[in-house]
């Protein structure tokens, strides 16, 4: 349904580029669960603009104001909501992007879909800056789900078709190898992913790339049969992330290439805990999660805006017309999506902790 | 949450492999819809055991009883509901199974969620068995959506590595051209893949598979922004089947390669119709229908039932212990999930165009 | 939406008055929770017909069969699965009602949403039949609640303007003793209320009734602000009852009449409780709990089919027409809904309890 | 689901008396509706504070600020949200009100739910406070149904005992004859209400009252069965409101002393529509809107903050303790929940005529 997420909790997703703030409300999140709002902030940092030129200092991230949901440092149990202003004025002749559409953006669909009267400015409600109130609420999910042992991190494992050298191990992904720099494991690929966000951006051009996410310290048990399995929630969500337009488990899409033999993970005992001898289901089977790590891979497609003329159309001629799209633009959005595809991670898994009925009950 | 799915329709699934019934129940569908019962056991009858041996006779699927929704051939406007008996008395030492858990089935997590109160016969409620109320239900969207002029078909691309050589074309996917018998377009390649699974059978192992499915016919202007988009709602139901590991639109895990001059669609127009000259979005941009062919692909994990003496442990003892499967089991399921993947592709299209308010409002 | 309900539980029931079956699924229930299919029976009869002619043993009420969710028991987390078989062949020219409705009854209101697709046949989907699988789902709720000392008993209060001449104490409401035979606290009062409904049979008329039900041994704390509030939770579902036109709490419409100072309960402490001195909230305190007893009053129509002659309309020609109904009709159903009410009320306690997440975060 | 309401749209409402601001998010609107903000602060304005003390000028209401959804004064197709900052800085000693809760306040329910995290000042998220936003949301859809043709409009009947003397009509509910300035049918029963207050007012009382709800102009076949009745949807968002303890459908509670011959509502044709010569429904058969007004009633309980002592306890001594609220106090709400009731009305029907697909398809 539209821009809201939960079954347990209830988000909702509201704001346009240019509109006067974006924001959220986040219902069903119980009284007394702390927030460190200078942590939040420095999560909301990460997905800051400006970040993939590595010599400038790091910008600041967008300054949420709560509205309600918070007393002194504590969930009060009634629905949170915080709004982010926009400083960007609405300039420029928007009309323009009705009548003729960027190609790869939402232009079209939303004139098809809204029928003239959608906030076309800076892309309205289908920019990338949503992903804000979105890593508002992720931010705040993740954080709540490190008080109950369960981390969550991302890296970049390709850009532009530049890999991160080294694979990670499913059964022990050492997520503090990531880079606190540039988010993969090896500083060389990174330096060369960076080379090739280099090269587009001096070529007018944009790269895609990949997002693999860990999510450790989950117990067994977590998730419901078919359509409430952890893959459907996580899916759900992070799909709402414009520009996926891929999301695979454990082996993902590798497992067509695999006979039973090679596929299926041997159970093990270790410490009195049951495990996996490998990690090819992505630490959850029917659905459910059978405590390894939950493992997924997100593609995110290059930034659509590129300077060079493409071919578009008029609208209102109904005829072919070139388009070429001014003003700078990010020639990568992967790093700074790398906080949000955690963000969605965090807010499906703790939704889906807060509806554990089935194994609260043998508490 | 669980077993139903929805937002406009309400689907809810129920059933365990060895219990007295599978079924569905199907609420919020408009009255006065036709209903096929012949199409229908068709559609089933693709999903039937017994058809990747090819020289004999193709057996019958499940065959429904409807119990409600349906008078004189047409929906009445109440909940449909049907059921399929099982045949399969509950036989065996079952209880082995929530002690030594099968690599890569449910049985270990669902021993985990249900505290060794669920039905492990078969799989119980995380049998495949469960996709045949899938299908009923699926079957029947398609046959709606199909009096709206959208049609719904997948191929296998790939099984246990043997790819089918034809590729789509994205902007025109030729849908006729897949085989009735084995759904690829390459007969030859169609061979191939039979051979990977009879070896995979004579070796007592198992092969997985890819499906690709296209849905043409789609008005543009279909979907919601963020979590209610296209691919979130495909997603979520497609990951409800077991077994799929990978969800991917369009050009998929590949856009993470590509830069954004070869990934954006130019946009042309042809017989007064709006149209991308390529279609990498697979039909989708900012989560909305565009009018092109949506398309995605699917991974299948081998059947993790194998002969091979595999590796498990004993909860009981908390030790590893051997396992090996008894009886005979299908070595490949992709060919079956194939109408499977359509079923779930049409719930989630149906449903989107039951909700899609926005766009009636422009009639 | 429809024929569902639940936030955590999902309630679906389907069939028509003269289909295959009736049933419902209930998914989202934990695994391990008893079912006593005995005593379900019990509580099913008591909305079996035939039990307002006194002197005649009383009808077995319908008997439900399982299909699912259910093993040895126990619920196995699946979704239950249960249906009851229909005995009334459809017989009778029911395509009349389509064209000249009863007044009352939903014939007119089916034939304008469903454009005459609808299932006619005895009342189709609205006839009162349908709340036997409502009493399969109730039943099981107030068995689960029981487990837990939440105890769920209505006795009728009005019928036919003769009124129980003893109020309840709402501070505590003696359910014990409501009549098991005829549930009215005054066997005298009860005698009248039968001379009622005789008076009205004989003269081929029907009453109405109220029905007042109490929920003792909730803890404190249960319902969520706003729409969650258990008023909220209990009203939809007691509305979707057939002929309920009224849902009061506590001291329901009479608030109008009182002041604060009459109508606040003082807070007290008894056996280190916090109670209240009253109970006009009816439990009840900004949607949500106090451990004292949770009181709503129902008021249920009269059967509109009576035997007078009456005024319906020809939808066909567009013109007034006499209609008279045939067939012997249960003159008061106000007996019958008695279980109803408690099943309905059970089903909504149950539901807030499973998604009690503030309060479990105490424990 | 706590306090967030809908089917087909989602509002979610946030905000506590003291806190920043208080707000609400409506998705799922179509895009190109008329927001006319004048008319709603017009709207917004009929709940103020201090209309009940007539020879003073009536005060504005809040002036709520708009974030997103709105372009150009239509909706936009994004979600819409808005927000009143709120001037009640936090003062006094609220945590008082955690240890000694007020009767007839949610106080002591918040403390036992949110375990002393709660936001006590002035009610917190319980405060009556919040019905502004739910008047934003409501006014809005108001405006929606007025351009379909279908109006809202409500009246007080009872304020203290004192009647409304002219019964409606309510088969032609003359909803233009209801006052203005005080909104009754007959002026002089607005006297004696309005000197009920000030009665109460001058002994540090307050009063309750009755409010009926008339909605006329609406299609024929809106509704759905069982859970989606309309009854259904307008009790769980009018029992939201804060203080409710009845809502009831045309002749409510009096069903209960009728027989069928009073009670069914006979057809006839009028200017070819077919219409029920009188209208005990409420104009809702088997949850479907029959065509005729829908009418209900709700009553509103006395303020509880009176001035009188009262007896309530201290949760940490667990004893008994006399309380005494200071300040003044509105001694009579109901003639401020007139148009917070209208709103909830409004909310309710434009959700269903949002997911109204049954009908739509007879188009």
């Amino acid at each position: 349904m539209s821009s809201t997420y939960g079954e347990n909790l209830k988000l909702s997703i509201f704001g346009q580029s240019h509109g006067a703030a974006i924001g959220m409300t986040l219902d069903g999140i119980p009284a007394g669960l702390p927030m460190d709002l200078e942590a939040l902030q420095i999560f909301l940092n990460r997905r800051a603009p400006g970040q993939n030129s590595w010599s400038t200092p790091r910008k600041e991230g967008d300054r949420p104001e709560f509205l309600s949901g918070i007393l002194d440092g504590f969930t009060c149990g009634a629905p949170i909501a915080a709004i982010i202003r926009n400083n960007n004025t609405r300039s420029g002749d928007y009309e323009n992007l009705k009548d003729c559409p960027r190609p790869g953006h939402a232009d079209f669909t939303a004139q098809v879909k809204y029928g003239g009267f959608q906030d076309a400015a800076g892309g309205g409600h289908f920019s990338g800056r949503l992903t804000a109130p979105l890593c508002i609420a992720g931010g705040l999910c993740k954080q709540w789900l490190a008080g109950r042992g369960i981390r969550i991190a991302a890296r970049i494992t390709v850009i532009g078709g530049e890999v991160d050298e080294f694979p990670v191990d499913p059964v022990n992904p050492q997520v503090d190898r990531i880079g606190s720099d540039f988010p993969v494991f090896s500083s060389e690929a990174g330096v060369r992913m960076q080379q090739k966000i280099a090269e587009a951006r001096a070529e007018g051009d944009s790269v895609g790339g990949i997002i693999e996410c860990y999510i450790t310290g989950l117990p067994a048990g977590l998730g419901e049969p078919m359509f409430g399995g952890v893959e459907s929630r996580i899916a759900q969500i992070v799909y709402g992330i414009p520009a996926v337009k891929s999301v695979d488990f454990g082996a993902g899409y590798s497992v067509g290439y695999l006979r039973g033999s090679q596929c299926n993970d041997a159970f093990t005992v270790q410490d009195g805990i049951v495990r996996t001898c490998t990690n090819r289901a992505g630490g959850i089977l029917g659905g459910i999660t059978n405590g390894m790590p939950v493992i997924f891979q997100t593609a995110i497609k290059p930034t659509p805006s590129i300077s060079a003329v493409q071919q578009s159309i008029s609208l209102s001629r109904m005829e072919e017309q070139s388009l070429q799209i001014k003003g700078r633009h990010d020639p990568c959005i992967v790093p700074r999506a790398v906080p949000v595809v955690e963000a969605a991670a965090a807010i499906a898994i703790f939704d889906l902790i807060l509806g554990n009925t089935q194994t609260d009950r043998r508490k």
